[in-house]
């Protein structure tokens, strides 16, 4: 069993302006990895002419949003789920699809492994190594695959986010397809959470998984389409799948101004354009400005955030306490299985955001951990 | 084990602006049971002002809000768990409390016996007497928790709907604090659904509940307060009781908008009284067109609907399909474990929309059931 993660989640802006006394405008959050160009213009005017639906029960069957992903997709609308966000897809896996011991690769977003202890039942870790740039350990996955037919390897699922969150990675389609092959023929599950695939596209499992019944495929309105205070995620999967998720949902789950966001967000392909020119270039140019700063190691990054290493002697918790003071969120990964004790990661933001977070980082170092 | 109604809930004028090729706009709605008076107009000012929240998580500790409830109920902010919409927190509560029995009043609110079955748990149902005008069997509720000790009795938990929709009736609150003693002195938990008990305070549990460690009552901003489309709900309970069901919710499901919206909804304490003052005169105006239809027989009500039972030969169902054709949504209940044939739910709305079914209804009337 692994461990679960004690420390708190990125993006709690709320506790952080409580604690520091200032307004949730005041803080820079460098630690939900959220679109720095912010939800598509649409998206307000939207919900904003839907204001009459405040007074109905939201539409149970997110029929219009569902038709629209069919068309995104070019999958049947019976293939599509949508959530209270993704998070709430989550937590249905266990037992919609009946998982009672979940393969991990480490270090992940802590969710998955505290979805599984809530629902009592098991995970195993599997590490992808700092000194191979957290690569995806496929040949050992493969061969846990293969050992599964032992009474002491029961996994009936491998649960991955690609790109994986927080170290950035993206896992090859070519081993995507072949992981998927392994699990289908063990009557296994693979779920690849894709909550931040729109950054690459071209590695989405999404076009590909025509072939599978056991692939879930999770998505999320909340990090490109930059709409986490409104909650939207949806699973692609095979019909009969998406069945058994829906069935371990509450009715009513996804709001009525939710359903209306994502709809005027999915829209506007011309943001979305725009989101996507604007990260490759910033991230770029920020990753950069982390790497010169002395004994730190950037990974390369594929999604709208970068995960690094701090110097010998710094531990995370102490740059993320520093910052903070400063009204600067950044995510603190020491605790996560499988990182270091100088692991964080930092959002891609504005270049002015971005810029005096370079400065005040740079200033913190030069003033020592002690 | 009770049989879960098939039939669709109400409140879904989505669907049925699809069918009738109608903008939701064209529906009179009486299926589902909200405030006709809407949202307090300070609940779309506040979403409009926190419309920057959209881009960062909801605050996974509802805060604010819990504090605003807290003050309401003068209880601790630790005894209040906000959800999703209460079905959210009635989907958790067989894990979250390891209910494994429960027995509940019917007629009542069907998810809770769906909710039960979807987790693969029992439910008992004891039958409201039509004859008695659906009143609370409580001299055989109490039989049944004496009968505990025998094996074949495993309850080990009552839910109560109060006012208990469909059928209006509210239960004495002395009657109440009798089962919660009953319940409490064998371990069992009693659970309190007071979605609709804004319409009657007096009845409610929770200035009383002070003193038992396994009541759960179950509020929502949905009904009174006007917020379907935005899901809040809440439970008040003791402290580990809370921590119990916040273990089994998965964080950040209360939208930032939800959050912004109750706040301001509970702010407004002018709208509330307006809102209780039209509901009791238009509830008893309307109440009385209904009873004088020839063969109709009206229940007493307590909340913003009114449970009735259609004249001998009729079917809820023929009813209900006759008055959607002009756009007018009523609650057809015939399927409802303990209802009748003609039982028919419809919510108290504008004394404009009321006369309005009143007529189709009488026309529909006149033209029989064939």
């Amino acid at each position: 069993m692994v461990r679960v993660s004690r420390l708190p989640h990125g993006g709690n802006v709320y506790a952080a302006s409580r604690e520091l006394s200032c307004d949730v405008k005041d803080l820079l959050d460098f630690s939900a990895s959220i679109n720095p160009l912010g939800p598509s213009p649409l998206v307000w005017k939207a919900v904003s002419k839907a204001r009459h639906l405040l007074r109905h029960y939201p539409d149970p069957e997110c029929w219009e949003l569902r038709q629209a992903l069919a068309r995104l997709w070019q999958c049947d609308v019976e293939q599509l789920v949508v959530g209270n966000g993704s998070m709430e897809l989550i937590h249905a896996l266990p037992y919609a699809l009946k998982l009672h011991h979940l393969l991990l690769v480490q270090p992940t977003f802590a969710e998955y492994a505290a979805t599984m202890a809530r629902a009592g039942r098991q995970v195993t870790g599997v590490s992808a190594e700092q000194g191979e740039q957290y690569a995806l350990p496929i040949e050992r996955l493969l061969r846990l695959l293969r050992a599964r037919a032992t009474k002491s390897h029961s996994y009936d699922g491998i649960l991955l986010c690609n790109p994986n969150s927080p170290t950035g990675q993206v896992w090859d389609a070519a081993d995507m397809m072949e992981l998927a092959q392994a699990a289908e023929r063990r009557g296994m599950w693979l779920i690849v959470d894709e909550s931040f695939a729109d950054y690459c596209p071209e590695r989405s499992l999404l076009p590909r998984k025509g072939r599978f019944s056991r692939i879930v495929v999770l998505r999320s309105l909340t990090k490109f389409y930059a709409l986490p205070g409104l909650r939207v995620g949806y699973a692609v999967a095979d019909a009969p799948v998406v069945q058994l998720l829906r069935r371990h949902l509450p009715p009513w789950s996804v709001s009525a101004m939710g359903q209306v966001a994502a709809l005027a967000a999915l829209q506007d392909q011309a943001h979305a354009r725009r989101s996507l020119q604007f990260i490759k270039k910033e991230r770029a140019r920020f990753a950069a400005g982390l790497a010169v700063m002395p004994g730190c190691t950037v990974l390369p990054a594929y999604a709208n955030y970068i995960f690094m290493e701090l110097p010998r002697g710094w531990h995370a918790a102490t740059m993320a306490a520093r910052l903070r003071r400063d009204g600067l969120l950044i995510r603190d990964c020491s605790d996560m299985p499988g990182a270091g004790p100088g692991s964080i990661r930092v959002a891609v933001r504005s270049r002015r955001d971005n810029d005096r977070l370079l400065r005040t980082m740079a200033d913190v170092l030069r003033q020592g951990p002690a």
